[in-house]
């Protein structure tokens, strides 16, 4: 935590930045070990060039803050304080006026940077965002202790959800054997919505598992996650129930292709949009370009979503330490959904796969 | 949906609020009738006085929103696109300029604001949510019934998770348990992460469920919430496991003594601060005022925190068709935490309490 802290206090210094006022329970996780959900009720990280940080939370959490460690000043306050004040008073302890402030521009929301600008009418407001996410981006050694180990959690939840599939089995009825299956590991949450689409259902990108029952000849979608230590994992199979046609299997073979394709070509040096345009371009050579809509992937970590965002231009260099997904998928309304999701960790001889559930078409019988 | 969006239209007449611009899933919900959760993603309704309102969503989620029943325009953007340029097109296409228009707030970021103030440079901005939320507070029939079923799913929870009580069991294998047993009944969604906490582990107003072993003597919180057609409901109940001492009883009579009472005062004309304090003396008369850290309930709805805020400085006047939580709690360190809630409608003749699984205390053997 404190040479993360050190990282940010060197940009504040490089760009004359004299305090950073941080509100995203992911940022004040990263730099503080501190993490809760504060709902509506302010959460803050406020660090300075020289002076001690000091963390703002709900009064009610003080104990839970403490207890994780955090060694500076905690400032708690009811839900009939006006934590500004405090936090103006906080502020003026430690240096003597701002000039230039460093937020989270994505996070932080208007009412709040209404808030911050009557304490600092002259201050001028930059966004720390792009930093944080590049300190962010490379993980070091015991966070990618922590994805492995979330990666391993589902390949076990694919295993699992695989070995349940059964002709008229609704998707939440296998959605369910999945996630309890899970949190007999210990599992408590889950990285987003765990997703179990069937035939046509699949063939949406964002589609909602439901009662859909599963029929021979249909293809399977599996996209889930799991949070170990405040950390996500990312993982997409789809695989065959009985027999499918030609169409199905061609269209498989394709993403199948372009996944494998991406994963090879990602290694330090090249940038995100050669890695996206490498898969994407084996798609549309293959005629289902339209059929693919999204980018291709997304770094991940303690978000779901992180940087490197995997977008055709995306003109990012690739290096050592980075996680990533690669997720390529081709969807033909009512003809086939297939989507393939791996997680990698960039090394200096190019991906290492974190996840590791096989990507051969399984045929279930 | 409509006649909500004509309470927002004639809002803005009155204002001369000539667009408003919501980006929160909840009030894209509320008014559209399609919810998604976009992540980073931009979603946005665009309100006008007059004029046709259009949705903005990612482009791969269209087709579900055309499904949902949207009938006015849908503007989808690709990865690579830039949707401020469509909007800005959009919005020209039916009104001459902006000089005032309503966002919200407490939602959207300040990259956000910053790119609708290039678009609008000479635009005001005022808070829709105000607004919406007073919109949002009074519920109709609709909304009850769906809440009712959403309230009857989490007794029905607690009701599994004291069955489940039993000496050595895990906070953690309660929990599954319940969880598993609403999934069976097609529950896909909580409001929040379930709480079950034991012993000295309830005794912290937001601790988190783990390995903690139920013994003999303990008091068990169970908090948690059912999400039924995208409404929450929000519960809590504790109950002894084995004989417990004076001190824990003494505790449990004062936190039910006051919940009953907050209520018995919930009714149209009274304030929230009134419903407040009603609790809040009875607790600090018994001694316990210090231990009592948090406001006495909150709205209930689409989001599990909504208005009316239940705090002991509220003046805001309770009204019929309300929805909201009466959850008083006491948490001594060590000794006992103890939060009986229930989700309560505002009827003329006083509250209907929605939640129903029994709050004397149980000891289960």
């Amino acid at each position: 935590m404190k040479q993360r802290l050190e990282k940010l206090q060197t940009w504040m210094k490089e760009n004359e930045i004299e305090v950073s006022f941080l509100t995203s329970s992911e940022n004040v996780f990263y730099l503080s070990g501190y993490y809760t959900d504060p709902h509506e009720r302010l959460l803050a990280l406020v660090v300075f060039q020289s002076e001690e940080p000091f963390l703002v939370c709900p009064g009610m959490e003080i104990h839970d803050a403490r207890r994780s460690g955090w060694e500076y000043e905690l400032l708690g306050y009811s839900d009939i304080d006006n934590p500004w004040e405090l936090i103006l008073s906080s502020i003026n302890k430690r240096i003597n006026g701002v000039t230039k402030a460093a937020i989270e521009k994505e996070h932080m929301n208007v009412e709040r940077y209404e808030q911050l600008s009557r304490l600092f009418p002259k201050a001028a407001y930059v966004s720390a965002e792009e930093k944080l996410r590049k300190l962010r981006m490379i993980k070091d050694a015991r966070e990618l202790k922590i994805i492995e180990e979330a990666c391993a959690l589902a390949d076990y939840a694919v295993e699992v959800g695989v070995s349940e599939i059964k002709e008229g089995k609704t998707e939440l009825e296998v959605l369910n054997a999945v996630e309890y299956a899970l949190k007999q590991k210990g599992v408590t949450e889950m990285s987003f919505a765990t997703m179990v689409l069937t035939g046509a259902n699949a063939a949406s990108p964002h589609g909602n598992p439901g009662g859909t029952k599963i029929q021979k000849g249909d293809l399977v979608l599996f996209d889930l996650g799991v949070v170990v230590d405040r950390y996500c994992s990312d993982i997409t199979r789809t695989v065959a129930y009985g027999d499918i046609n030609d169409k199905q299997k061609e269209i498989y073979d394709t993403v199948l292709k372009a996944q494998l394709a991406a994963v090879e070509a990602s290694k330090p040096g090249v940038t995100a949009a050669e890695v996206d345009l490498t898969a994407r371009r084996i798609i549309a050579d293959a005629g289902y370009g339209e059929y693919f809509p999204h980018r291709l992937g997304h770094g991940l970590g303690i978000g779901v979503h992180e940087y490197p965002s995997m977008t055709e231009t995306n003109p990012l260099i690739i290096e050592e330490g980075m996680v990533y997904t690669i997720e390529p998928g081709i969807y033909v309304p009512d003809i086939a959904g297939v989507r393939i999701e791996d997680d990698l960790f960039i090394t200096a001889d190019g991906a290492k796969v974190l996840t590791k559930f096989p990507k051969e078409l399984q045929i279930i019988k």
